[in-house]
C-alpha cells in the first residue's frame, strides 16, 4: 500500500504524521512534525502545510493529506459543515470536503454541533476524530454507552452510544486557566512546577463545594496567598485545581448522562492534562482510563478507511 | 472649617475629592480629579499624587490627605493591616496608617478580612469605606441587617448587621469580563454598545441554570453566534449577562445570607454596573435599591470623622 499523511491542525498546533496504509486499511505512524496553528501563522495555510512536511514530498512525491481541526472552521482554510447529533464514522467520512492543491488530493474532516433541550448549541472540531479514533482501536468499543473526556483549550465531555457521537458539552477551562494564571490578579508570577498537593487542594474545593463555588471561590487562589495558606510557587496548579474540579463537577452533575451508570470515563488528552482529569474524577470515586491522544487521532483516519483507501 | 482631599485609590484608577469640613464633621465636595491606579503607575505614587493635587496645593496650601483601597496593599505605597471581621467604623478609624509627606499629613485606611466556616479568607480594600458610607447616609442604617452588592473589578457582597461589616464574599466577574470579551475565542470584536435583551438573555440562562452551567455553559458565546442566535454586536452584552447571572445567582444560593429574608439588595457602584446587576437580581424578584458609589466614597470617610478633625 502506500503512505498517507494526516494532520490534526487546531488553534494552537499543526501536528502532522506520515502514516504507511495496511493492507488492513490501518495507518502506521512513520514520522512526526509540528508547525504553527490556525490562529498563529497569518492565513498563510498553504504555505504553512507544505513548509512543514516538504522533507516528505520531496521523498514520497504527491502524497494524500487528510486534516481534521479548526483549518476547517470559520477561521480556518476551506470551511466545513457541522455534522448534527446523533453522527456515525460513515456520516464523518461521507461529509469530507476534498480538493486539489499542488497536485495533492486533501480532504477536511467536518465539524460535529448538537443541541440540548434548553436549545443551545455546541460545537466541536479534531475531537470527533479522536473519539472515532478511540471506537476503532477495540471492537468492544462499538457496543454500549460511554462517557470520553478530551481536555485541552477547551475540554469537551462526549456520549457515545453503539458507535455513534449522541451528544457533547463543551467547558473552557484550558483556556481560563491560561487568562487567569497569565493575566488576572491572582497569580503575580505563573509557575510551571506542578504540584500534585496544591492542585487537589484547589479540586477539592469546587468539587465538594455548594452551589456557585465558582464564581465566588476562585479569589481564593489570591486570599490564601495573602494568609500563607498558598506560596507563589504553589498558587498556579491550586488555580488548576479548582478549574479542573470546577469542570469534573459540573460533568458530574450534568443533566445529559448519569456518569454513576458507567463503568469508567475515557479520557484522550495530552499526558500531563489527562492526569489532572483523572486525579480529580478519583477523587469523586469515579474510575476513569487515559489513552493516548496522537493514536486516538491516527486511529480515527484510519477509521475514515473509505476516503483515505489509495486509488 | 478646613479643607481635606479624600481619595479612593484603586488598581486602575485614582479618584481625588477636594471636600470641605462641614460643623457637623461632614465632608461636602468642592472638586474632582482622577489620576493612575496603582498597578498603573509605576510605584511611582508621590510624585503621581502630588501631580494630580497640585492645582488645590497651590490654592490651599497643606492639606491633609485621606486615602483608601489598594495603595494601602502589598503593592501599594504603605502597605496597612486587614482588619478581621466583623469590624466598625472605629476599629477602622483607629487603624488608620498615619504618616507625613512633603509636609502633608497623610493616612491610609486599612483592608478587612474575613473568614468562612470552610476556613477560607477572603479581603477588600475601598469597598468597606463605601460599605460605612452608605452605613452614615441615614440613621436608620445603623440597625438591622443588610446585604450590600459593589460590583467592579471584583463584585463584593458584603453582609452588614447594626452597623458592622460581618463578612463578605469576591466574585472575580468584573476581571473575567475583560479578560473574556478582549482576548478570548468567545468575542472577535468586542462591543461597547450596551444590549439589553442580549444582557437578558445570558443572565437568565445562568440564573436559571442548573449546577454547573458556569463552566460548561460560558462557551454558548460562541455556539449561539454560529448558529445565528446572536450576532456580534450582541455578544459582548451576552457574556456580561452570563457573568452577572451565575454572580447573582452565586449570591442568592449561598449558605452564609438568606437573600429572601432582607428587604433588598443594597448596589454600589458605576451607574452602568449597578444597574446590570439591579436588571439580574430583579429577574429573580429580588429588589434593589442603586447609591452612588462616589457619594459612599466621601460620606465613608465623613464616617471616619475622628483622624478627620483638623487641629
Amino acid at each position: 500500500m502506500g503512505n498517507v499523511i494526516v494532520i490534526d491542525w487546531g488553534t494552537s498546533h499543526l501536528r502532522a504524521y506520515l502514516c504507511q496504509l495496511s493492507t488492513k486499511n490501518q495507518l502506521q505512524l512513520i514520522d512526526t512534525k509540528f508547525a504553527l496553528g490556525v490562529t498563529k501563522c497569518n492565513k498563510k495555510f498553504e504555505a504553512e502545510l507544505f513548509n512543514c512536511i516538504d522533507d516528505w514530498v520531496k521523498k514520497f512525491g504527491k502524497l494524500p493529506i487528510r486534516m481534521t481541526g479548526q483549518i476547517g472552521s470559520s477561521i480556518g482554510w476551506k470551511e466545513t459543515s457541522y455534522l448534527p447529533c446523533p453522527v456515525s464514522p460513515d456520516e464523518i467520512a461521507n461529509a469530507c470536503l476534498e480538493f486539489i492543491c499542488r497536485g495533492h488530493d486533501i480532504s477536511i474532516v467536518p465539524g460535529v454541533s448538537c443541541q440540548f433541550e434548553d436549545k443551545h448549541h455546541d460545537v466541536m472540531r479534531g475531537e470527533e476524530l479522536q473519539v472515532l479514533g478511540w471506537l476503532n482501536l477495540e471492537p468492544n468499543h462499538q457496543q454500549g454507552k460511554y462517557l470520553v473526556c478530551l481536555p485541552g483549550t477547551h475540554t469537551k465531555w462526549v456520549m457515545v452510544e453503539n458507535g455513534k457521537i449522541i451528544l457533547f458539552k463543551t467547558a473552557m477551562t484550558g483556556e481560563l486557566f491560561d487568562l487567569l494564571n497569565n493575566q488576572s490578579v491572582l497569580i503575580q508570577t505563573p509557575s510551571s512546577d506542578f504540584n500534585e498537593s496544591s492542585f487537589e487542594q484547589g479540586a477539592k474545593y469546587t468539587l465538594e463545594s455548594e452551589l456557585g463555588n465558582f464564581s465566588h471561590g476562585v479569589f481564593s487562589v489570591r486570599s490564601n496567598q495573602l494568609f500563607g495558606k498558598l506560596s507563589q510557587e504553589e498558587a498556579s496548579s491550586y488555580l488548576s485545581g479548582l478549574l479542573i474540579g470546577s469542570d469534573v463537577r459540573a460533568a458530574i452533575n450534568a443533566s445529559e448522562w448519569d456518569i454513576h451508570s458507567l463503568n469508567n470515563v475515557i479520557i484522550i488528552g495530552a499526558d500531563h492534562l489527562s492526569n489532572c482529569f483523572s486525579t480529580a474524577l478519583s477523587m469523586q470515586n469515579i474510575p476513569s482510563t487515559i489513552c493516548d491522544a496522537k493514536l486516538s487521532t491516527i486511529s480515527g483516519f484510519s477509521k475514515l478507511n473509505q476516503p483515505l483507501s489509495i486509488s
